[in-house]
């Protein structure tokens, strides 16, 4: 019986891409990025950000954006501007884009069928404002819709149970939907960056790494191969991987329907 | 068996709730309004509108509104306000505050899960822009997810099936969504007015007419009681329940929660 659970939860492939603010907010990468999702096989499902349209967006409107270790500080007045533009602008013109392509896309934010819930991030030396840090994901009834033929579009947006929408992390919730739905599909996680992986020698960029595991990673780590910024990146994605979720792919956007980039997966 | 199947559909009350811009953008009167609406018994959906928080924001953005005969001039620039304000801004409010009262809401604009389908409204002698004309409703799919529990909030925007989402009237999607699915519930469409229903003193709030019939519109028009835009509104609402909408209701949106205002019925 167990044999056979294992086999029909790897017969359902899911692939869920995350992608960011500069390809979807360019009508030109994001049409190649939407032809290509709609050639992957199996289900799918996008996270998508846009973080620069809610700062140009913001600066219209007269509204300072201020970043802290590159993340918003959400005021009220910020708070309504990435609720139109990641919930609306961003996320329906992706949305319309995948049905012209016969893709049965649905947007979501967190507060929509009540898919993620968030708590506000507590002020420590930071007040965030209305940021929301992943409490729990609904990977039930969200693979109930991937299984009815349904491609969520999903907004780095949240709630907090009490009325309020949350500023989340697009990356962050990518990797906690891919742990929710694990249980469910045989997920794969792609994360899309400018470059086509972790390269080796980042002044080569067909050095690319091609699988990671938590023993290389300490290898790669120690030796000097993979510094800063990355560092974390990879942790997070060790952790989804020890989390059920089958691989985590590092690629560039526009390689999501070819075979590439760099695999973090937890078996060495 | 068609007795069985008249009874099956009998008990599955649905309601939907028309409720315009002045409702819904005002945080104290939304309140009331989602209060009221989440005590309604039986299955639900809310159609809302958003045109003055539209505006506002439009003018924020140095884009002028153009209106003719009420309705929205859509060149490029109104539609990413109307699509950000209407299907992000207002509508992940309302489905944020719903969720708070736990009714399991989700925000759809017509492009989700493809669920109204327009056609750009053709040049007459107005070029309205992108302004969708509803094509069709997908009452089977919107059914099965109301069936599952959840609450529908529906912005008033649709989508060309070609990549553009269109800007389309908040009425006439009640009124479509109500027909398409009339064949899976017993319908109540409730049109949300500042008035208490239809008056036939206009100078008395509270001579308010209880039932219309077709036969009795033609009374009421002919000897002067029903005047000027009312009449298009009670030709729309006979159509809807000559289409198989069990009753249309106009009352007031502080209303909604108790049986009152005025009842277009078609049975004499």
């Amino acid at each position: 019986m167990a044999v056979r659970n294992h086999f029909i939860k790897l017969s359902m492939n899911l692939t869920i891409i995350k992608v960011g603010g500069k390809i979807v907010e360019d009508s030109e990468t994001l049409d190649q990025l939407l032809s290509d999702f709609s050639t992957i096989e199996g289900y799918k499902l996008l996270v998508h950000g846009g973080g620069r349209s809610a700062t140009k967006m913001a600066e219209k409107l007269g509204i300072e954006s201020k970043m802290v270790n590159g993340r918003r500080i959400t005021d009220e007045e910020t708070l309504k501007v990435v609720t139109m533009v990641y919930g609306g602008l961003v996320n329906k013109n992706i949305v319309a884009k995948l049905q012209a392509k016969h893709i049965n896309a649905i947007g979501l934010t967190g507060a929509d069928m009540n898919v993620i819930l968030s708590d506000k991030r507590p002020v420590v030396t930071t007040d965030y404002g209305f940021v929301g840090d992943v409490k729990t994901v609904d990977g039930q009834n969200l693979s109930h819709i991937i299984r009815a033929g349904l491609v969520p579009v999903m907004a780095p947006l949240t709630h907090d149970g009490k009325g309020n929408m949350l500023n989340t992390n697009a990356d962050t919730i990518a990797a906690e939907t891919a742990k929710a739905l694990a249980p469910f599909f045989d997920v794969t996680l792609v994360y899309c960056f400018e470059k086509k992986g972790v390269l080796s020698n980042p002044e080569d960029d067909n050095s690319v790494i091609s699988v990671i595991t938590p023993c290389s990673f300490q290898q790669l780590v120690a030796d000097g191969t993979i510094q800063d910024g990355m560092i974390p990146k990879i942790e997070n994605a060790l952790a989804a991987v020890k989390s059920g979720v089958s691989k985590v792919v590092i690629k560039c956007a526009s390689d999501i329907a070819v075979e590439s980039g760099t695999t973090i997966s937890y078996k060495d």
